[in-house]
Formats: structure tokens, C-alpha cells, sequence
């Protein structure tokens, strides 16, 4: 019998470790609760109506389909038996004897999960489209009320936090009240709409060297973006946000609000802590070994966001697309070295750079040595993430939007979803 | 102060008349539940996973916003005061001089409405996503289980109802199962799929010639669709349809049910038949004067598929597109003639021909007096689907998704929704 690998998570980690094993002598299971590979750093354009959805899918099945060892499950994980060799299935369980791990992470609400409901996350395509549907309803309702402070309220939007996706959803937000929707309204000029970025400490991009900091921040704010450093958020209502920085606190009227502050480990990295004894930092994330596998553990792997692992410097890797889709490769590699017997290795991360968008023709790059900023970054922007987008038809779909969205500032993907109420058919259809 | 006009419906019939309106001194305010104008004739396609919605979908703004004369409201009408010449809205009321309604039809299960749980329809955006999503499910779970009967129930889907949109989902999930999905799964054949087309008359479409409909029905076949002809629906269940032809009745074991078979008008109908005494149909559709005007209301027109009209023949004009926009049209056309003081005209529908697509190079088109099938009907209806999409970007949207599909056989859109129980976050993430 061949050696059964099974993989849970068909993110960057997983996907990429299931490729990588390929060509090895083992019967894969890659087990993922949705039916596809989701490329979460466009995600933020779903979020703002410049993308679809199925534009950054890639069904699962269909990417391994070639693939003659690889089967492709749809089911959600429950639990591990670390003792027996399995994973429990909703619907069944499956025998491993080498088991990797992949299963990302969520939002995290510092110990408010109330302000979920408020504030939604950008994380998966579900959690997109709702926060499409608030940024456009809520221009629709400031075009119905004749009330000016609710249609204030109505058309002030606060991002919370201000990584690449805080930054990102902010600049499309800026864009679309500044340009997409221009003169689409009769009631009120949508670029009457503010734009609030909160960020907790004294920087946009905190990751990035302060020069291209500072240029992130001058191009949010050529976008009409205000940005508010050293500010943190103490509550979010239905009707508004209180933020303080220093000893003053303040509340801002607002409809919409967005959370780009903090994730934690999916409850899998939990279950997998507990069952092998691996500890967990405070977001959850699993302490692995430096080969990546769990502590007594060599014959289970984690990868991707939801482990805790420093480099050289003690700096915990980020939780990037990169570093997901490296650690797959290691993984599946890990694993062939295994079977031919060979040494093991210790993971190193590659860091060929780090790039963030603004929006139109705006971006930074930081590619070590080369840091810069602007046109030319965010050329270089388009050009990777057209190039990690998985499969040639999204390639081009995306291409198009892009190069329309360019020329015409429009966006074409601006549908609002309807709630749940509205769809048990109780209401009369205009 | 200007002539006010309020449209109730962004579909064809109201979207064509806001539009002809243009260039009228009249204020125009067009209300829709939705943000967007949908093209309902390919919805099929999103049902089957080979375009996105947004791909079909025309923000109402964007389509008005160079004309200044119109608003657009997103709200729900409660109610029409004929008396006072109102409109209730959700949040608020709007007065017309003349009131244009064209509010559609949702599906009608003849007397049994639990059917609608179990047999989905498809009028609009998420009853696409939803179907889309149970068909996929549906193969996903045959990969799952290991109980032969079970996979045959969740490998059998059944269509009621042989009108246009259910050959064409009947022959779309032919191609998915037969194509698209080969090599997909490992423990099963997707084309040991059964796709069931049941009919209660003795043909497939209905309103084509029998020619046409014979040739529908040879390419549904070689699709492997079984058509089943003079059968009839007894009963729905949650893991079996009941069928039954003449004297015979039987039982189908099967996950998934489509609903094809039946449309009433929505009920804004009744509302608005109730205020000014007009009758309606058996399906809720208003009878209105030749003219589109509510008998004893020259000011208040319905339009499209919630209405019921005959030709000079007496038949009653389909529920399609062509219909709908000659109206809007024909109504914008009408309350210009009557501000100019000219007199009204009939309504007359030039029917320039009916097509319907089966699958890859297989449609029908009945152009009066020429009428055929086969690659010339498929290629005209890609041209004229194309040509009546709104927006460019829409367009090359479909266009190249439609070629990269006649390349490859590949789906891209197919994504399965999470459920809304999954959603709660309260399961852990695979």
C-alpha cells in the first residue's frame, strides 16, 4: 500500500504541498470545507465591486484533476487522532500516515466578538460580498434618507486596522466614492463619503520601512482616506465607532465598519495543539518544530497562517501568501526526502519582497534592497498577482476588469446581496 | 414642475421604458428591490456554473447615470394609492403622475409551495447560486459515500418542466456531468450522472414548432438526458420525486429537483389589480387595456412578464425578453405621445423570432418562416445574447468565458456557497 498522505486546507499551503507531491509514490487526501482554492489577496476587490467572486476561485478538483493520486474531498474536519492515525470527518474518517495541516486563520476581536456582527473580517468570499453589499447599501440609503446627519452617518466608513488589507480596502473605498460612483447619484455627491483608516500604532504598513510608509499614506490621502495613526478603537456600535488615541476619545456616527485588525489560528490549530501537546501562541497559532512538523511529532506537518514559527532574526514569519505557498513546497519535498530515506531539512524562508496597493497606480514595494513606491510598483503588483493567480481563465478574466476598470474607473461586479429576510418571499418584489 | 414618472421594476420592460424616457421633459424616479438589472435569459449559466453573477448583472445607476432625469431608488413598494397617486415605499412614499409597474414573475408551484424547499427555482441572482450550489454538492457527496444507493439518489437530478430554461439547465448539467467534471472525481463516473427532463405536455418546448421541438430533444439525448414526455409531478420529497405518466406512477430517487414548470406574477400584481379594480389571470397576471394602461387608469401602466396580454390571435404574449422590452419601449414611446398631446397607440409585439440553446453547438430558432437547429441556431444565439447584454464590459465577460469554455469544456464559476449554518463559524474550518 502507498504511504497516505492526507492534507486539511486548500489555501496556499495546502494546495502547493498537494501539487508538490505530484509525481511522489503516495495516495493523497486534500480535505477542504469549500470546494475551492480561494487567492485571498484580491479579496478586497470583491469586497469593492471590482471582482467577482469565481474570479479568484480555482475548484479544487479541477486544478488536480491531472493529478492521478490526488483525491479531493469537500468536508469539514473535526478532530485528530494522533494515536490512531486518523482524521475524523463530518461524514466518515480518514487513515494518514503522514498528516499536513493547513487551515489558516479567521479575524480576531481582541475579546469583543460581538463587534463581528458590526465590523465584518475579509477573509473568505462570503465574508467579501457582505462587506460589498454594506459599502453599496449604505450608499443607496444615504441616496433615500432626507435626514443630513443620518446620511452622514450613512456615507462614513471606518477601517480598522491598517496592514495591506486595511490599506487596500481603504484605497478602494476612496476610489469608488471618488470615482466609480460619481455621478451616479442625485442627492448627494459620493465624494462627500469619509474614509477613516485606524491604526493602532504611529504607522500605516507597519511592516514596511517608514519611507514607504509615509508614501502609502500620501496616497491614501490624495483619495481622501483620512488616516489616524496611534488611534485604537474602544467600541463599535450599530450606529457607530469610539476611538481613542491618548487620553482623548472620541465617537464618529457611522454605518460601516471594517475589520483589518487581527486574526486567530482556525479552532483545527486548537484541536491539533491538544491532541499532540504542541503549545500555541496567544493568537492560537501552533509552535512547530523548524522542519515544521508538531513537537514528538514527525509524521504531522502544519503549515501556512496558523503556525507560530521565528527566522533567523526571532521575527515570527508573516502570514502571507508567500510563505504559505513556500512552506507547501518544503512540505511536500519534506515528505519525498522522508520516503527516499534522506535527512530532513529545516524550513528557510525566501523573502523575495513585500508588496501593497493603494489603488490606481499606487503602490509600495519593498524587494529588500530595491524599496520604492508608485507607478512602477504598482505595475509590478498587477503583474504578480495576475502571474500566482491560479488558472488561465481567471487570469485573463481579471486582466480585462482591470484594464476596463483603468480606463473607465468603473466596477463592474457591484451587486447587493440580498439578506436572508428579504429572501423568504414574504415581501412584495419591485 | 415637470411630468413625474415612476417606474417600479428594473428588468426589461422597466429598464427600456426609463431609458426611452431620455430625452423627455418628464422626472423619472426608477425603484428596484435590487441595485442591478439582471439578464434573466442567461441565468442558466450561472446556475451551472460557467459565468458569474455580476457577469449578467448592469448596476442600474450605471446604466442611468448620464441620464439626468432619472433617479434611482433602491426600496421595497408596499403599496400603490391610485387615489392620491402613490407609491409606498419602504422608507417613504413617491408621487407620479404616471406610474409605470413592471415587477416580474416568481416561480408558482401550483398549490404546493413546501415544493419550493426542495425544487429551487430560478428568477434571479441567488436562486442561481443556490441551484449552482446544490449541483455541485451533490457530485461532492457522491465522492464522499460509500453506499451505492445513496450515490445513485444524489447522481440523479431531476428538471420539471420542458420549457426553455429547463432544457437548457437539463442540457447544461448534462455537459457538466459529461465534460466538464470529467476526471474530477476517483471514486465515481460523473457521466453515470442521470439528468431527468420531465414534461407534462407531449413535447419539449412547448411553443416551438414540433420540428424544433424533436431536434431540442435529440440533442438533450445525445447529452444523455432522459426526457420524459406526458409525465407529470405527484410529489417532491427531500430525497425522491414522484412521477407519474397515465396510469403509472413511480417513484425517483434523487437529491436534487429543479423547477422549471410554472410562474406566477408577483405580488405587486394583486396590489395593484386590488387598487384599481383591474382582473388578473389564473397565474396573478393583470389584464390590462391594448394599450398597457389599467382599465379606468390611463395614467397607470404594467408592463412585461406580470401582465397579460393577447395577440391579434388571441394567444397571450409570452414571458420573455423581446416582449418586455418592446413594451418598455412602447410604454416610454406612449406617455411622450400623451404629453405632446397626441393620441395613444395599441401595443403590437413584433415577434422577430424565438431561440432556445440545448448545449455546445445545439440550439433552436424559429424565426417564422425560417426555422431550424443545430451550429447556425447556436452561433446565432451566442451573437444575439451577446448583442442584448448590457454593458461592454459584460460583453467580453461572457464572450471569452463562453470561448474558453468551447475550448476546454471548463466551468470556472463554480463556486458552492457556505451555508448559512456554516457560516455561524461555530464549526472549525478544514
Amino acid at each position: 500500500m502507498k504511504h497516505r498522505v492526507v492534507i486539511v486546507g486548500g489555501g496556499f499551503a495546502g494546495l502547493n504541498a498537494a501539487r508538490g507531491l505530484a509525481r511522489r509514490p503516495v495516495d493523497l487526501t486534500l480535505v477542504d470545507r469549500r470546494n475551492f482554492h480561494l487567492f485571498q489577496p484580491l479579496l478586497y476587490q470583491v469586497a469593492t465591486g471590482g471582482l467577482s467572486p469565481a474570479d479568484l476561485c480555482a475548484p479544487l478538483r479541477e486544478v488536480l484533476k491531472r493529478q492521478a493520486n490526488a483525491t479531493v474531498l469537500l468536508s469539514e474536519v473535526g478532530g485528530f487522532d494522533v494515536e490512531a492515525r486518523t482524521v475524523e470527518l463530518a461524514d466518515g474518517r480518514l487513515e494518514y500516515d503522514t498528516l499536513v495541516v493547513a487551515a489558516g486563520v479567521r479575524h480576531h476581536y481582541f475579546g469583543n466578538p460581538k463587534w463581528e456582527a458590526m465590523a465584518p473580517g475579509l477573509k473568505d468570499v462570503e465574508d467579501a460580498t457582505e462587506i460589498r453589499s454594506r459599502i453599496l447599501r449604505a450608499f443607496e440609503r444615504a441616496e433615500l434618507t432626507d435626514d443630513p446627519d443620518r446620511r452622514r452617518e450613512l456615507l462614513t466608513f471606518v477601517i480598522v486596522g491598517a496592514g495591506a488589507t486595511g490599506v487596500e480596502l481603504a484605497g478602494a473605498i476612496g476610489e469608488l466614492a471618488r470615482y466609480t460612483l460619481r455621478r451616479e447619484f442625485r442627492r448627494f455627491a459620493p465624494d462627500s463619503a469619509r474614509v477613516l483608516l485606524v491604526e493602532g500604532t504611529d504607522r500605516v504598513l507597519p511592516p514596511y520601512v517608514p519611507r514607504l510608509s509615509a508614501a502609502a499614506q500620501r496616497s491614501l490621502e490624495r483619495l481622501g482616506v483620512e488616516v489616524l495613526l496611534d488611534t485604537r478603537v474602544e467600541e463599535i456600535g450599530e450606529h457607530s465607532v469610539t476611538l481613542r488615541s491618548g487620553d482623548e476619545r472620541w465617537l464618529v456616527p457611522c454605518a460601516t465598519a471594517l475589520w483589518a485588525a487581527g486574526v486567530q489560528a482556525s479552532p483545527l490549530a486548537a484541536l491539533l495543539a491538544r491532541a499532540t501537546g504542541a503549545e500555541t501562541d496567544r493568537a492560537g497559532r501552533i509552535l512547530v518544530e523548524p522542519d515544521l512538523t508538531l513537537p514528538g511529532h514527525p509524521e504531522i506537518l502544519a503549515l501556512g497562517d496558523m503556525i507560530h514559527l521565528e527566522d533567523e532574526s526571532g521575527q515570527p514569519l508573516p502570514g502571507v501568501a508567500p510563505v504559505a505557498m513556500q512552506q507547501g513546497r518544503f512540505a511536500a519535498d519534506s515528505i519525498a526526502r522522508r520516503l527516499a530515506g534522506k535527512p530532513g531539512k529545516r524550513f528557510r524562508y525566501s523573502n523575495r519582497g513585500n508588496l501593497a496597493v493603494i489603488g490606481r497606480a499606487a503602490a509600495v514595494a519593498d524587494l529588500g534592497s530595491l524599496k520604492f513606491s508608485g507607478y512602477f510598483a504598482w505595475l509590478l503588483w498587477i503583474f504578480i498577482h495576475i502571474l500566482y493567480l491560479v488558472g488561465f481563465a481567471n487570469r485573463v478574466l481579471v486582466g480585462f476588469q482591470w484594464a476596463y476598470s483603468f480606463l473607465t474607473r468603473g466596477r463592474g461586479a457591484r451587486i447587493i446581496a440580498n439578506s436572508s429576510s428579504e429572501r423568504r418571499g414574504t415581501r412584495p418584489r419591485a
